[in-house]
């Protein structure tokens, strides 16, 4: 694709990922999408063939924000949970923060409603948390009766339903409050000699007084 | 309300709740519901006056099944930790297999699309459970380190997640299953004395083989 149409398909994308997560997908429509732009609705059919096409584009982006963030947090040398924690932190700012990462979650929810087969998420989550539970074993900070694949499951329950909650009770203003919460929790049953509080502080993921 | 307007309205409620549940808010009419239903729009428009409205009471509906279901599980004598688990067996049974709860469960996902101000849920769970947890401190059986208020928060994110995704990926089929371990992973940091499995057998949350 050329320079200048990427360009425009970027921003067209980021238009329609504001109205889709502040409206939902049944509440925005291509013209909405062409007065926040100030492109006309010819040029997104153009680029984007329809709704559905456009509301896939936006998830598929948000599914390929993952993979280059999650390799950010392969260094080597941090113990694995470290790193498990710390990605989930980042993870749970580009919730709040990124706006494409915010409408593709929304459209995923509402997915039953959109005219296209959308990606299914979580699996690809396990696969990572499981990964790095298993390197937390190998570095010896894994508790005994911990089976990664299975607590994995129990992990991305959580993280999910964290940012379900986290959206509907305070739009995601306190979810690095509420993260912390939840990983004083799990790392009590992860770490082998837990002590939750202090890894959370070595990752930088404090309590809101803090 | 007359005894036969109550069933009528139960009957309609139950053909939409079936609707909504297959094919969300979005895809769903009131003329899908007549055909279903056997009954004219007519009829549905007098006993609901709106779609908004029928989706309204289906919600209404999926949240007044808890308080009756909660309090099943208030039996004295039995420790607090186990009627928690024996609890989300409950809930966990119902979204499964209770069409109404599921239909509010999935209108509640797409209530941005409803013209209508749904209840929030999250905050009566929060409650319960932190209800419970205080009762496992005080009959002993409550690890020294756990906060009921700030643990409870973290359960009902996993327990909420916990339904998403099994719905996503297995259409709650696997829900016993996923449920089991969960509560694996977090009786771990939630027992004084830590042994999830005889727990989790004494309520009859068995493993898929058992």
């Amino acid at each position: 694709m050329q320079g200048r149409a990427k360009t425009t398909r970027r921003f067209l994308l980021e238009a329609a990922a504001q109205l889709f997560d502040e409206r939902g997908y049944a509440g925005t429509s291509i013209s909405d999408i062409s007065a926040l732009s100030g492109r006309t609705s010819g040029a997104i059919y153009f680029h984007y063939t329809s709704k559905e096409k456009l509301a896939l584009a936006v998830v598929e982006e948000h599914f390929a924000t993952w993979p280059e963030l999650v390799g950010r947090h392969r260094a080597a040398g941090v113990p694995a949970l470290e790193r498990l924690v710390a990605l989930s932190l980042t993870v749970a700012r580009a919730f709040r923060d990124d706006v494409v990462v915010r409408a593709g979650s929304r459209l995923w929810m509402e997915r039953k409603a959109i005219d296209a087969p959308l990606p299914t998420p979580f699996v690809g989550w396990i696969e990572t948390v499981t990964g790095l539970l298993e390197e937390a074993r190998e570095d010896g900070s894994l508790a005994a009766g911990v089976v990664p694949e299975a607590a994995a499951d129990g992990i991305v329950y959580a993280f999910f339903g964290l940012h379900t909650v986290s959206d509907a009770l305070d739009g995601r203003e306190r979810i690095e409050e509420r993260l912390r919460g939840l990983w004083l929790l799990l790392l009590a049953a992860l770490q082998a000699e837990p002590d939750p509080a202090a890894l959370l502080d070595r990752v930088g993921l404090r309590s809101a007084a803090g």
